[in-house]
């Protein structure tokens, strides 16, 4: 049996585009991995395994389109898509269709991937979960709220995924999948179709099983050549950011955290603690509470109309949100801009920061995807974040730390991270 | 006959909260009145008078919702509504139904209005117009692409309606049809369910025929008392701002500049020019830049599936957009952000600037909205503005000028063009 599922995106891009391997062929491989792990994975929303071959063989039957295609890519189901229903996670938009693709999804498409199917997102991309099992063991999360996006990839029913990140939900999933995350700069992928959550935080991004692969997707996400054309550097100036939060950090983290700055250290042309805003203890509180307010207000009608079918504990962030005093919020939003001109002053020092992606492992237990603590510093800063996948706790699930790039240099912060991975193995 | 149409949004909203007035009474009044001129204004994209009626009849039976309580308001059809039609003022999406309101749209329901019709909009709010004629001279256009919710204001068909800006698209038809608009700072309004141009630009705001009544709006959209209860100030700082572009200025913009000037001088604490930074002369063809790149990323489905049914004006503007090297759309990005730094120390000697809103009054014919080069500068910056329809061209169609604020202060450009009208009255 081939397994063309297990090739990476840009092996499998690789031979499509040198026709020595087709669309078809790679869909049907994934779909046959899927209908054998999906009863036990659950990470889709919506898959038509017919609907899926025919885009392949449209694919095949004419000339390249673009960077993917021929692959299949996982959509995160808070993605509008005109062929496929769209419920955002929530029953109040069971079998909804709505009229249009998303834009990341048109960009993807017209890059030639395949839209394979609708990936399981939390309620609303916010904390309560869906159905979806850690596909390295079932009895725990695969984080949130991109969970079906980085449990097909790291399951290999996928090589590619599309997700979003207001908090930590592409970092955190990817970590707790031991995936490759990406969530780039704010402000660079448009969101058209894309359920909005905070909007001066929402990011679009995506997963794949290697740095290459998610760099595949960023450059047609991000349409920058640059992502595709920046060679690894020979060496990095690093900061060390264990960031205000660190002591939250449990013993498998803080051991992956030893061992990467020790296989990195030498290889580096600076490796240094980096000096953080004087009052950034507060960093978590604030995005915590600007998304709670912004995400009140972009899911206004939700709860003017559908109260009652909104999670308690979607309902009580709304109304926590909503009861935030403007003067308050204009008072979180200054916070948040003086804190992005004073870390964007140290990547005058630093090409890229290390800091932790989760707290844990991926928790036991489903209802829980897990604590975003330590991605919500850069959402707040908007900052590109790739998540590196080089660690097992001792359980034996995925552990990892993320790289954090200066506000618009993605394709500087994939390559590091490319290198990084080097550097690691 | 009555005439409760013609009252301001803010005493007709004191007579319903007094049960003087019913809402049902004013919305049939607004209906008698649009019956009578729709035919030659056309500023409605969808009207069902019973459907008005009936939210009307359901508010008046119920306790007070809110701020907007039984006050019709229009709804430019760029914005999502569960109810109504929503075609984006694009054939592509002829009689298209929409899943839900968007949510500033339920912030206007949860606060009492009634959703009264939708209000004509160019393409996609982009350049191509709609059918709506300039209700005080119908060989003129009522600028755009808010054209329906200005006209509809202008002509006492609402006492308020709502529209977005991405470039001039509240000030400009504000200035066209002597009303007031006003675009709010950028970042305060949710746009979930709103049709996305330039997503670092698009803001929501809207339309009535005093700067109260634009206000009461603008209270209820960005959910802050402080619109409501700031005091217009005694006297102000204010800068004047003719900005790069001045030389395109026509004769009456410039006469009713220095009749404002000549009014104002007398009242105020400072007047003088501003300091513009250095580079500020691109500030226009930057704004113009980025907003075309971003369309196109934003309308990227569109331009895939129905290219051949965008108008050839906006598919033009789409290649063009994608056309811009990311490189280039990075400095771009990088020369607003020190136009913004550098603009926002101006308010620590300016209360508000004054600057031009439009070059000329309404253009004649309906193809051309206007130009909307003297709004582009404070789109970029994301700062708040408020159009005051204070003269008349020598034609007797109307000019007027924009004050404009502190990102963030939206509650105080407010008082301050309240103010500012009285003292040009």
């Amino acid at each position: 049996m081939n397994e063309w599922n297990r090739l990476s995106a840009a092996e499998a891009a690789r031979r499509i585009a040198r026709r020595e391997l087709t669309a078809e062929a790679l869909m049907r491989s994934c779909l046959e991995h899927i209908a054998a792990r999906e009863p036990a994975v659950l990470a889709f929303a919506h898959l038509d395994p017919d609907a899926a071959l025919a885009q392949a063989r449209a694919l095949d039957a004419g000339p390249l389109r673009g960077l993917l295609h021929g692959l299949p890519l996982g959509v995160k189901d808070i993605f509008d898509t005109a062929d496929q229903p769209t419920a955002y996670g929530s029953p109040i938009y069971a079998g909804h269709r709505p009229a249009a693709d998303a834009a990341p999804v048109a960009l993807a498409r017209a890059a030639g991937a395949v839209i394979a199917g609708k990936t399981v997102t939390t309620e609303f991309a916010n904390m309560t979960a869906g159905a979806t099992r850690n596909p390295l063991n079932p009895a725990h999360s695969p984080g949130g709220s991109s969970s079906g996006s980085a449990a097909a990839v790291a399951d290999f029913m996928l090589p590619l995924a599309l997700g979003t990140q207001t908090a930590g939900s592409i970092i955190r999933p990817a970590a707790c999948c031991g995936v490759v995350g990406f969530k780039p700069s704010f402000g660079r992928v448009p969101r058209a179709g894309v359920k909005p959550n905070a909007e001066s935080m929402d990011v679009v991004g995506g997963f794949g099983r290697t740095v290459e692969d998610a760099a595949l997707l960023a450059a047609v996400l991000l349409d920058d050549r640059r992502v595709l054309d920046e060679a690894p550097p020979d060496t990095l100036r690093l900061g060390l950011v264990q960031g205000p939060d660190w002591a939250q950090a449990e013993h498998d983290v803080r051991t992956c955290w030893d061992q990467a700055v020790g296989a990195l250290a030498p290889k580096l042309a600076r490796c240094e603690d980096a000096p953080l805003p004087a009052d950034f203890a507060d960093v978590a509180a604030v995005q915590a509470a600007l998304q709670a307010h912004e995400t009140a207000r972009s899911l206004a009608h939700e709860y003017r109309v559908h109260a009652q079918r909104l999670s308690p504990a979607l309902r009580a962030l709304l109304e926590a949100g909503a009861a935030i005093d403007a003067r308050q919020v204009e008072l979180h939003r200054a916070r948040a801009e003086r804190w992005r001109r004073e870390t964007e002053a140290l990547f005058e020092r630093y090409d890229v920061l290390l800091a932790p992606s989760a707290v844990d492992e991926a928790p036991e237990g489903l209802p829980f995807t897990g604590d975003p603590i330590f991605c919500r510093p850069w959402s707040l800063l908007g900052l590109p974040c790739v998540h590196l996948p080089f660690a097992r706790a001792a359980s034996g699930l995925p552990v990892g730390l993320q790289l954090v790039g200066r506000q618009g240099e993605d394709h500087r912060v994939l390559a590091a991270a490319r290198r990084a991975m080097d550097w690691l193995a």
